[in-house]
């Protein structure tokens, strides 16, 4: 049996974009399969009082040095897109759409999202935007507008950051691994060792 | 010439102790030394508006665990003091007056200062506990209370508090290489990296 990894991330997050495109091999080297979970890093805020990175005093121009020196030294392609960050719940909408019907799919897709907006700089915010990213991979588009607007669908992305919050998750990217959370891309050593080791 | 390393960190600051521990050691390997500066990170967040870790929803229950299994990690002794965080002007006051004299001991006084809270659960916060400290490598405790109070050394360490500030340091532990900053005790593979490559 296989036991699954959690993946919680924003699309609109760079560490969880860099986590994305890691997590998934790590997780293989040790015989694992990951489970995304895009969530609304703004319903958390709501609740904490956080606030984007970009927008704190001194920690805000930190970030945005440490954003592009971390992807170099990962190997990733990054910039800051031109809009950042921005609301994701159409990116998020989609994936759980396509996640009903095909959950590697929808992981290809979000994949392509993430690096539509982080390599590409295409404003992911936009519908549209989303749209020409799943149409890319074959998703009828016509299908998936409507399901952007398809009040079960919303209400099923509510229902994702109800549980992630539930859980706990409060940054993003957020990885669960047999109930010890990790918080942020900085911690891909300590997952490492977390699998190899069963715990430490 | 050796070109220092800054380092800067708040006695409170588990992750700045962590830091403590390992960035002279790295630093040697690369024929660098370290200057230590302690700042009061409550200083900082008087302007940026943060607030201490332990206190924030959600991030707060995480950041003990996160603690408790980073010193694991790293191979440190550690154990969430029975007071935290605790304000530490007295330790940091007794740095800079150290300092002046003799930056070894300086050092060797915050080093056994961190150890005493993060290991011994010995609160730093007392003037008390900062002199004990300090008799036991050999400082004259009289001479150290009498500085403990006195404006020239309270203005000494307001002053390193404001050049902290100036330089942009709002976290602990902050490191600066070459004007390169990188905040966290999770950034040491990159320090690791960056002193290595000269930069990347």
């Amino acid at each position: 049996m296989t036991k699954t990894i959690d993946f919680y991330f924003d699309f609109s997050s760079p560490y969880g974009y860099f986590m994305s495109e890691k997590i998934d091999a790590v997780a293989a080297r040790f015989g694992r399969s990951v489970r995304w979970r895009p969530f609304l890093l703004g319903a958390v805020y709501k609740l904490t009082g956080a606030k984007a990175l970009p927008s704190l005093p001194m920690k805000g121009p930190y970030a945005v040095r440490d954003f592009e020196r971390s992807a170099r030294f990962l190997g990733l392609n990054c910039r800051i897109p031109g809009a950042f960050p921005v609301a994701t719940q159409h990116a998020a909408r989609a994936f759980y759409w396509l996640d009903e019907h095909d959950g590697d799919l929808a992981r290809r897709f979000a994949q392509a999202a993430l690096r539509a907006y982080f390599v590409d700089d295409r404003d992911i915010s936009q519908a549209e935007t989303v749209l020409d990213v799943a149409a890319s991979l074959g998703v009828d588009r016509a299908a998936l507008a409507a399901a952007l607007e398809d009040d079960a669908v919303k209400a099923r992305l509510r229902a994702e950051c109800d549980a992630a919050i539930e859980r706990g998750v409060f940054g993003s990217p957020y990885v669960v691994i047999d109930g010890e959370p990790f918080w942020g891309v900085d911690r891909l050593p300590q997952i490492e060792r977390w699998l190899e080791t069963g715990g430490f």
